[in-house]
């Protein structure tokens, strides 16, 4: 039997998600069942949702995790029959007492309402990381505060737009072609710009795999390609001592955030 | 004085940053000064805090948020010298009690270790976005959960790839030309998938101010422009009746959270 859980915001639910799925991440035994209810933001939204659980006939009361900030909403849903974990709630008295300050019970901040003050960088990274994909153009690689090099289909274009969007990095990628493998030397345009550099590894059979899915039975594909290009740019990523990332068993989160350490920031 | 606060991880730290900033948000009229420390995973590296934490001279505790799962890692930060606020063990504990179930303690797996069940589709999805984005090409049409319409440099793409990357919904974008706005009707390919369609919406002013850090002082960035564009595409959202979002004061978290209900699932 599946546990219902409830995933409750007055903005965009993004945070209480990923709460929530990393608390229910600990118990992998057990199936789960997830709503996300967002943007609920009224009395008249909180009471209808209360019904709704009220009349929930399973055998086990569901669970919810909330991000209502409002005391007024957070008093209603409380009525609620089921297992309430208010993750405002629980913190922000003790943190209105440490801070000698009463919190403003605003909406959620996080992902809005609104742009935040960050929000204009963040969109013009992800401008940048569009137009700086895979050596499209070299003309603003200065500006870059990471150049990402790595095989063909190593993730470099989803991490750049994950830096770009999450963290308003701008991030430019290169890709590095059978010459420069063969010639066993960075073009140029990267060796002169050797501090903004950052490598990514893969293992040639997860390699193959993923290229596998692109252009099957290729010889692009092929694992014998795939242990070439992973030896030679293994070679190169050390010769020139270029920090790097193994991606092989790394979400695209992962690989953004091992790279944060390493900006080149002007 | 700025407060220090600290968010610390096992993982990514991308859920201990948006519930930190979340909660923290909550009192606007004060300073903080934030450090994330990630992939915080073994007794030494959390001592190593501790020691730097109470090495600080401030007169203020910092605060730490922490999203530590193992039990033994949390029971050792318990010691520094500041204000902790453990997101995990808060929740774990009444959570075990509920779903009777010993957690797992195993490291936080909200983005990671390694690629959740769902990862490979994601970036399917953002690769989709990257080939379906601004109608470069329309052969994959009929793939998408969504196809999202608007004026020019109303936020399409990146609200395309945040709904890939965080969500992994299949979502493309068509530009509508000036000849659509005087024909005032949906391009063919359009209007046949009607399902799929979902509108961005926003002033006349805040798209003239968008368009002229791109393009100052153009034709198309003008106010004159960007008001006959705003008038022609809501009355083709009105006349097709198409879904919309009005996106002038909205993040594209909040816009894509707000899409989601609209999607067209086959």
């Amino acid at each position: 039997m599946k546990r219902q859980v409830y995933f409750i915001s007055d903005s965009t639910g993004i945070t209480v998600e990923a709460l929530g799925h990393s608390l229910l991440s600990q118990f992998q035994d057990l199936k789960f069942e997830y709503t996300t209810l967002r943007y609920l933001d009224s009395l008249n939204k909180v009471e209808n949702l209360c019904q709704t659980i009220n009349d929930f006939s399973g055998e086990a009361r569901p669970l919810i995790f909330s991000t209502l900030v409002d005391g007024q909403l957070r008093a209603k849903l409380s009525k609620a029959n089921a297992h309430i974990f208010d993750l405002m709630g629980k913190f922000l008295t003790p943190l209105e007492e440490i801070l000698d300050t009463q919190a403003s019970s605003a909406l959620g901040h996080t992902h809005g309402p609104g742009p935040d003050k960050h929000y204009e960088h963040r969109m013009d990274a992800v401008n940048y990381a569009l137009l700086n994909d895979d050596g499209i153009t070299t003309r603003h690689l200065d500006r870059a505060d990471i150049i990402l090099i790595g095989p063909s289909r190593s993730g470099k274009t989803p991490t750049c737009l994950y830096l770009a969007m999450q963290y308003g990095v701008y991030a430019a990628n290169y890709p590095l072609v059978e010459e420069d493998f063969e010639l066993m030397r960075l073009p140029d345009i990267l060796a002169k710009r050797h501090a903004q550099l950052f490598g990514l590894s893969i293992t040639a059979e997860r390699l193959h795999q993923i290229r596998e899915v692109r252009r099957p039975e290729s010889e692009y594909a092929s694992i014998k390609q795939c242990q070439y290009e992973v030896k030679q740019i293994g070679i190169l990523y050390r010769e020139n001592r270029i920090a790097t990332c193994d991606v092989t068993q790394r979400s695209v989160e992962e690989i953004a955030t091992r790279i944060l350490p390493h900006l080149h920031l002007p």
